[in-house]
């Protein structure tokens, strides 16, 4: 399948390699490719260069926000931080209308770690907005009514949902909410292609709130295990 | 042990009867007894009157919030509703003081089903209050200095708190935060005694943002598995 991934941060790197690994189409989307290609310093969170990195990842195609989603068959990955997602997504309505858009972002008010309120530790999330009472899945949804939105991923690291079996043999939970069934549908089919086993379907995009909202708990349970940085661990729904 | 549980809702007669099962003396403690035992409708929750449910659970003593603090060796046991809880505790704070009292109330804006907005599905939590930079742990503790808070039980339904080998064989995960080591060792204490195995301590009680937030994760995954209320399962922490 063409698949396209918006974001070249370190989320939006492990899906588009894993989908390269799984023999699809990869169409990575950024706000301005030459401007990326032309970085020669790390990201923000310390990832290396992106052209650095595309050089070790062949198969992956670097092209505009828009493009990106206009060559994906159905699927485009929402790896735009939380801070710039509607804005950026606002901008490539056209070309996502009818798609299915997963977008697991946090609506963190921030958006580097140096903006940070220390010396809280990291871990204990800075403020979120919205929260509680809506979630930046449904505002993309409202921006964008002609794209079908799918919050998923957002409760673990990236790297863990992208190989599930990494984590306790792959025995524990993701989560999808949203409006359209279809979208859902196929979203829990790429999970499944991922390696995940047991994917719930919590109901509607309202639901996207406790997802989002999650991100408090999962940064503590990670620093209750002592792993400070990119915790490596699921959360299994036993009943 | 002499143990204190505040409160007489749902949640705070399965600690009662459970600690009694256990073997402990359990002092109950309520706004106003004789009010308490003089009511013949079932509460607000649909539990069956106390005075009712009482006389099946022999070995109780009901009394105040004041002498049922008193009373206890060491662990208190809150059960008082979010909306309310920091107002009658900071009314205990005497005979609190010293004591490690266990917080397990989510700050609901709202006390009852009938003030939720309707049509909004119940299990899509309302407003919660303090959220995301503050919580209802953290407003107790700095209400009662000399009181020992401990944030947890708050992730699961009481029922399951108290009885957590009734969900897949135990092996799921409870949580604790807090700021005074040897209160969260006590609390760990009682929830072994309960039954549970895997005991996460998250930290200082800031972590209870985390947990108190859950409750909307929580609730939706109730409805993702068609349990609309009092759901009947646990989250395991695979690492």
């Amino acid at each position: 399948m063409k698949i396209a991934v918006l974001g070249t941060g370190g989320g939006a790197r492990a899906h588009a390699a894993r989908l390269v690994g799984l023999g699809h189409e990869v169409f990575v989307g950024t706000r301005d490719p030459e401007a990326t290609l032309a970085r020669s310093e790390p990201d923000m969170m310390g990832n290396v260069p992106y052209g650095q990195w595309l050089a070790g990842h062949p198969g992956i195609t670097l092209t505009s926000f828009g493009d990106a989603a206009a060559a994906a068959d159905e699927l485009v990955i929402n790896g735009i931080d939380g801070h710039s997602a509607v804005a950026a997504l606002t901008a490539t309505a056209g070309p996502l209308t009818g798609r299915t858009l997963i977008d697991y972002a946090v609506p963190y008010v921030y958006r580097h770690r140096s903006e940070h309120p220390w010396p809280t530790p990291w871990g204990v999330m800075p403020k979120l907005d919205p929260c509680d009472t809506d979630s930046l899945g449904e505002q993309i949804q409202r921006a964008l009514p002609g794209v079908k939105v799918v919050k998923s991923f957002v409760t673990q690291e990236q790297a863990t949902v992208v190989d599930p079996r990494s984590v306790g043999g792959g025995d524990h939970t993701m989560f999808v909410a949203g409006d359209h069934a279809d979208a859902k549908q196929r979203t829990t089919g790429l999970l499944e292609s991922y390696g995940w086993t047991d994917v719930l379907d919590l109901g509607p995009l309202v639901c996207a709130r406790g997802m989002e909202m999650y991100a408090h708990m999962h940064s503590a349970i990670g620093f209750g295990l002592g792993q400070r940085f990119g915790g490596h661990f699921g959360i299994k729904v036993v009943r």
